[in-house]
């Protein structure tokens, strides 16, 4: 499975006066989401952070189909779904992981720079381990069942 | 003019580790413009509030050209650039207004909702009003000068 | 034990550009620490909430002896230091779950308000239960193990 | 007069389900307040950042009076209340703008740290232009009119 899981619940820190979670607190979860595919891929972008790199993000799209609500436990989904010389691409789905809903999908480009702001393109090896975990963008899934984030790697 | 103009100050609540904002807080510059676009043409979205009706979010994009730092003095422009039936389309600029440098660009659409969350249509008079404001999307806007933002509505 | 304990890792959306946890974020760890010992010790505020009530804040203390930084593992350790009538206290202390420092302590003050800011009483069996949980606000306690916050509602 | 006054509109991402500000987001009131205070003063703490050094934060206290909604405009005053050699004190006073009506009080610590985290003492004559903005601690202050926070450096 090229495919990471996370859960995370709502606070109310999350939420708005709308009594559902802000449209830019997503955004935040698609990083919780982000961190657990590199984490649990042993994508090592931590590594590059203590080399004075850092994956910086060029464009979001999201859709909101459902809101999330507070106390609501999310599943975050997160691929690869694409690798360039010096870019990536992340597909994420949010489903509410009691009532198997889904709320919100998107995703986030992304480009390695240097302290200078300047791109700097995937040493070979890390770019090899990347392309293997690329999942084509269209490709739906869906969770199977409540276990899948219950990984050790799965805690947030 | 059809665009509203509104200044904001970047605090250290909105930057993250990388000494930049953090890409989420776009979303909340997007808002104070949205707020700002409605109050300097009185479209009337607080009454619409006190009537259980809301405006909720259907969909965003963000294009990320440079990075906001702390401290730094945002123009936040916004335009309307579409209306339907029962949904609009928003548009937004920042600036550095110190820079004049293109920060972000961005747009939303949005869809009236009820309290049960199903959608209803503007009024009419309300969407005549609208209509009447929209610039299309593709029509690019540069500020002119620091001073369009020191309107009595620009506060924030 | 009468302590909660649950464990968060620190994202790039809750450090500034300091490169330290912004200051305000750990009241949103204290709010995961509040709801952790809620679930744990199978408080009721969920039904509080179904009923139109809430638990309102009413002040604040927080002191920061170390900073958190991006991906720290955090404990989050939170107790029932009083309960009053329609009030209590929670004191939390956060720690960094590998390196076992102490980074913040602090207290929060809750009054039970009804729809309209009343304050309302808690039901005795309620009061009751909770005070067979308040511990001391001055007993120190220190996390002995990582395995703690393991616990099956140690998930955030 | 030693205060600083700003106003702020409360926007959606600061509020929560419980259809108020979220308690933890009047720090980041506290932080604009603290910035307008230096800024109108004159107080070089730009320079500082600069230099490499900056103003942590020690310890929080705050107690809410009345909740802050969406929409409203808040008045945030901030006043110099002690000063140490290498610390100081601030206070902040939160009012809805338009009832008048006293929100939020508050109080942070400080203390002047360098890269490594170490204590700097302030420079002389920076101490001695800051022990002539002390206000001492008790003595209340009410907003006079609307009129003060609309100078030139009010904008947020």
């Amino acid at each position: 499975m090229k495919v990471s899981r996370v859960e995370r619940r709502v606070i109310f820190a999350e939420t708005d006066a709308m009594q559902v979670v802000y449209y830019g607190n997503y955004l935040k979860y698609f990083e919780v989401g982000r961190a657990e595919f590199f984490r649990q891929f042993d994508l090592p972008f931590t590594h590059y952070i203590e080399k004075g790199l850092y994956l910086a993000v060029t464009d979001v799209a999201v859709k909101y189909h459902r809101p999330a609500r507070y106390d609501d436990l999310l599943l975050i989904e997160t691929r690869l779904t694409h690798v360039g010389r010096a870019t990536l691409n992340l597909g994420y789905v949010l489903y509410n992981q009691d009532t198997r809903q889904k709320l919100v999908t998107g995703t986030t480009g992304h480009a390695v720079l240097d302290e200078k702001g300047s791109v700097r393109r995937f040493e070979p090896d890390f770019a090899e381990r990347m392309h293997a975990l690329v999942t084509p963008p269209d490709s739906s899934n869906r969770p199977r069942s409540r276990i899948h984030a219950h990984t050790p790697t799965g805690r947030q």
